[in-house]
């Protein structure tokens, strides 16, 4: 393998496939990055117990300025590897395996000689032989993504809550997460691509997919197979295995009738419960408690260790019985990020059952649950 | 005390003082900022073992907008409130001490109220009594401290180490630095204003110091007591404690004649000892090779685990006997980091006595020495 190319696109590919390269592996292999290069282009692989990624420049892409001299390949230790290649002094770079498998990199004056890995013992990523497959725009996805991963549980004792569910049904795509004290639903209309789809995916690989994603207006292609999931992009291949295990029925925990409802800004709601949370962090019980009556709506906290805090809350509408009820105020803070700048319904049922939020425009496709805390 | 005051203003205040308060101190009242309204304005007070720093807010101070309603003092748990005041709703807020040393802070509608100390009990600064006093430019004082500080010990073992040296004499001010390994002396001619000084200050609070101090062309003035330093602007006092003991002779350290030397640019020559020490970190031992002959220069890192390197360096001028001699590149970067973008000079006896390194230009004021390390 001899190739010279364009240190700054290379750099780029690397960047991606690290993500799925962890250096506390206990198979040594995948601490490396596997470089191959045929005349059609460079091919590189990234990949841990859970995720692989694989990327794919091609000699036709100018900036790359690829010279391909012999293919061949070779596994190199990334972050090493990496940080070499950053460091170099020049532009374009000459990367071409010795003996041994013995890799001599050059650039400029500069020449590094590394030890290398034989590729052939790196491991084979899953080969796609299945029919469910759909296409949705990358923006969608990874709409879908921030709007549900947070929810998921990052506790072992119930390993497939830390997935997102994602089924389609109907013409309906739905993703939904929760670790038992907070739920977060979005539902995208979808025309049927495939059969019924429903599998959980690790709520890990979806984070590490989306910062993989740029923001573009393309499209992504998933594909779904026995036990992996696989997502193609122009560019990269993202694989996940998927978690197994039957999610629990989560539609017969959103309720459906209330009897307080009321209208807030998410964002000064959001500043409020950011101060509120700043004492309920200090003392032993991190909670909140909102006071809803006709007159006003009053979020207070208290620790007896440190202080207390009180403030009168805006709100757009409020409606129905008066209540007092308490919450973490990290669910609330998360779930209120996920909204963004909008207006948002919060509905109650009483001061001991989940509440519901939702954005007061297209109810129905964004949905969120939190438990209160009983305080006496 | 009561006070409202612009709250963007008083944060930058208390952000200086909290430099000096840790949560990790073992008198808990040391975790407060120390709030003393007067008429004349409002003084914050932070301090730890080593340093304490004083700010003065001025009742004059448009910017502060300061509408005092009554004088006063308490102490403030710093992190906490300091959390509480950078997330008010207003731009303005209004401090007020209530029953029991407890504080009312309020902002819009929001209203905390927290548990203070007794200001009475937080610990008094020196006071200042000495004829020692120098005045000299922040700008001055801040290049001293980059040039010398990093090349302090780190370690214990001999704490006066753990300082900068410095001392005024014969119209020169001097400041040196040494963790026996490589030092570094900056030298600045200084109209004689006080007395011979003679002190170690710790490096801790030189780099504290450093931070606390905007880029400004303002003087600042040092008093030096019996075991206690004060740096003095127009709106903050620093206070930091003096190292105990004799600081060794290092001046008997600093070689005058040699046998080869060496001019480079210094960033060309970082960029290369970065790409060495790549494999001189990831490998057992952490040094790099410099050869010097009539005909090149050539960089070397070895380390038989991962792989070697080998770069000709670009050099303006070479004389003398050609040289091998090791080192660790991590001192060098440090060195050469302090020089910033220009030439130097560097200067060798042999491979196994210490080298020195000074700019092109203006030579004697700043130099720096580093110890090889011997191979075989």
């Amino acid at each position: 393998m001899k190739v010279t190319l364009h240190r700054g696109t290379f750099i780029q590919e690397l960047q991606t496939v690290q993500r799925a390269i962890s250096s506390k592996t206990t198979i040594p292999i995948l601490t490396g990055v596997k470089i191959q290069l045929s005349h059609q282009g460079l091919t590189l692989t990234g990949s841990n117990a859970d995720i692989s990624i694989e990327t794919f420049l091609s000699a036709t892409n100018e900036k790359a300025n690829m010279q391909i001299e012999q293919t061949g390949a070779i596994v190199l230790q990334a972050r090493f590897f990496g940080e070499i290649v950053r460091r170099l002094p020049e532009e374009t770079f000459t990367l071409e395996v010795i003996e041994n498998n013995q890799v001599l990199i050059t650039s400029g004056k500069a020449s590094f000689t590394v030890n290398g890995l034989d590729a052939d013992n790196y491991p084979h990523l899953p080969v796609v032989e299945t029919n469910q497959q759909l296409t949705i725009p990358v923006e969608v996805l990874n709409q879908l993504i921030s709007e549900t991963v947070f929810a998921v549980s990052q506790h072992e004792s119930r390993p497939i809550l830390t997935g997102v569910h994602m089924t389609l049904k109907n013409n309906q795509l739905v993703a939904v997460a929760t670790d038992s004290h907070r739920l977060s639903q979005r539902t995208i209309p979808l025309e049927s691509q495939s059969d019924q789809i429903d599998i959980v995916i690790p709520g890990k690989s979806l984070t590490e997919l989306s910062r993989s994603l740029a923001e573009t207006d393309e499209q992504i292609d998933i594909s779904i197979m026995e036990n992996q999931v696989l997502f193609e992009t122009e560019t990269m291949k993202f694989y996940s295995r998927l978690l197994e295990g039957t999610y629990p029925d989560t539609n017969r925990l959103i309720p459906t009738s209330f009897n307080t409802e009321i209208e807030f800004s998410v964002p000064a709601l959001l500043a409020a419960i950011e101060r509120a949370s700043l004492l309920s962090h200090e003392g032993r019980n991190n909670i909140v408690k909102l006071s809803i009556t006709d007159q006003d709506v009053i979020l207070y906290g208290n620790s007896p260790e440190v202080g207390k805090v009180e403030e009168s809350l805006s709100y757009d509408k409020v409606s129905g019985d008066p209540l007092d009820i308490s919450f973490n105020p990290d669910y609330m803070k998360a779930a209120l990020r996920a909204f963004g700048d909008t207006t948002i319904a919060i509905k109650f049922i009483s001061a001991i059952r989940p509440f519901t939020l939702e954005p007061t425009e297209g109810q129905a496709s964004f949905i969120q649950l939190i438990t209160p805390v009983r305080t006496n």
